[in-house]
């Protein structure tokens, strides 16, 4: 994929997100994170909230399951995706159209609160439902070495 | 601030994060991201990781505080923050100039594994080391106030 | 302003730009920007167009009477701006919300032709219709000046 | 090419760009940016110049020409590419590492300036020394095809 549109959004999710399964058990997650963004008002010398940005989000297989599973309502998250529109025919026969992102990565924002990395559960199907269940290994770990490979063993930068 | 060079970067952190103390008792989080590029090799049809990009990243204040007790060698992240470019002088007298993130924002990512939000504990003194220590309130509770007053009351956009 | 959504777009106008000004005599371009990503087909070996997406922009004030005076209907373009959301209603009364973009930064891409910066033309008023008319300085002069002020003054960079 | 660290900066040229070939005859245009940031000093209730940020450019094939023909000291750009970091040995056998950008598209700003697209001249030779030079076909008319085909044909939105 080439010259696609990417973005990166900061904000909260404004309701626990929803996770779905294609007719192929594919499993997505849709979920609207609101931006806000804020503002000096020189006046009374105070930061202002300004209007915020809703953006309807989706996040697929692995990635949607550990949305579902890490993330609920008021959640900050961080996250990077390419933009999307869509158009589809109301009830009423008119057609309408909406920007989404379609998340490539998301975590949650560590500005107000600590997280801890959890082994990925019983529940985690690795994003689809008829693949064997996961195996419980220390994500970090296997995150790391596919990270790593090739061009990197030490601890520090080759310089 | 006007006119940053913003930037969005997703990879694994090299080594643990370092925390630090300014002389005025501001915390500072130090630690390296590398990001693997991966690129489609036709002829063996597979994917291969390309050279990686080894970024140097400064967190400040709570932030800073969280990304110390929360992310740690080979945690995948995703941040986002400001370019910015320091000269030093080497022992040897040579002017040396390194780029840098100033991190405003960092989560771990979902792609691999679970995270759990961790409510603010005892040792979280609100980034610096003189101010009274954390309230021990739920993260997300706060921001989730903080992000969603002025215009925005219900569960859903307004629209 | 902190917070806001950025976001680079590259495509192309699919109209001329429109001139309005509002009831303050302030100048605001509108034209809409049509991004095409491509996917790389295995099948047939070749590169193919995805869907488009077509995001509505405004450029105010002098970057608006530029892009006036410099783009038209078919002009690839490299811009980038903030995400803005605007509901309004429609003749029938119903709420409709669009996602627009604010432009910072435009301008015409060098990738499959070549520009030539043109002096601001008698036309050029600032970008307000009350103000006087431009100078007719060699522009790069002083962006160059405007730019280098301070903590550069030498042809290459302090290090 | 997937997980790339992509950006976009805008800022000044700080030399005429230079055109090279590589033993392939590939064009190849290098050039510095540098970007300046500027924050508010409430005390003096004005605008003040940051620190710069350099950084070094790299533009190949039509794209590089294209540069070399249109751009020059002093042009305020905006610019999106790939981050890339680069070690190379000094004289002294030491290594030096260098963050890069290898630009995907570029154009002058039109914050301060008009631009008039020119067709591609006698010397494009298309960015190789090779290939048979340009055809001289007005540049936005093929721009505004390619972008276009497959899934668009009207002047507006198809919505």
């Amino acid at each position: 994929m080439s010259g696609e549109t990417t973005i990166t959004i900061i904000g909260n999710l404004t309701a626990d997100p929803d996770l779905h399964y294609t007719q192929q058990g594919v499993a997505v997650a849709g979920f609207t994170i609101a931006s806000t963004a804020r503002t000096y008002n020189k006046q009374i010398e105070k930061w202002e909230d300004g209007d915020a940005l809703f953006l309807r989000c989706s996040a697929w297989r692995d990635l949607g399951e550990h949305v579902c599973e890490s993330l609920r309502r008021g959640s900050r998250v961080i996250a990077s995706g390419r933009l999307r529109q869509r158009t589809y025919e109301t009830s009423e026969g008119e057609n309408r159209t909406v920007v989404e992102l379609t998340v490539d990565e998301i975590g949650p924002s560590l500005r107000f609160a600590n997280c801890e990395a959890k082994k990925a559960g019983r529940t985690n199907s690795g994003g689809t439902r008829n693949r064997p269940s996961g195996d419980g290994n220390d994500p970090w770990a296997s995150t790391s070495n596919s990270a790593f490979t090739g061009n990197y063993t030490g601890d520090e930068p080759p310089f």
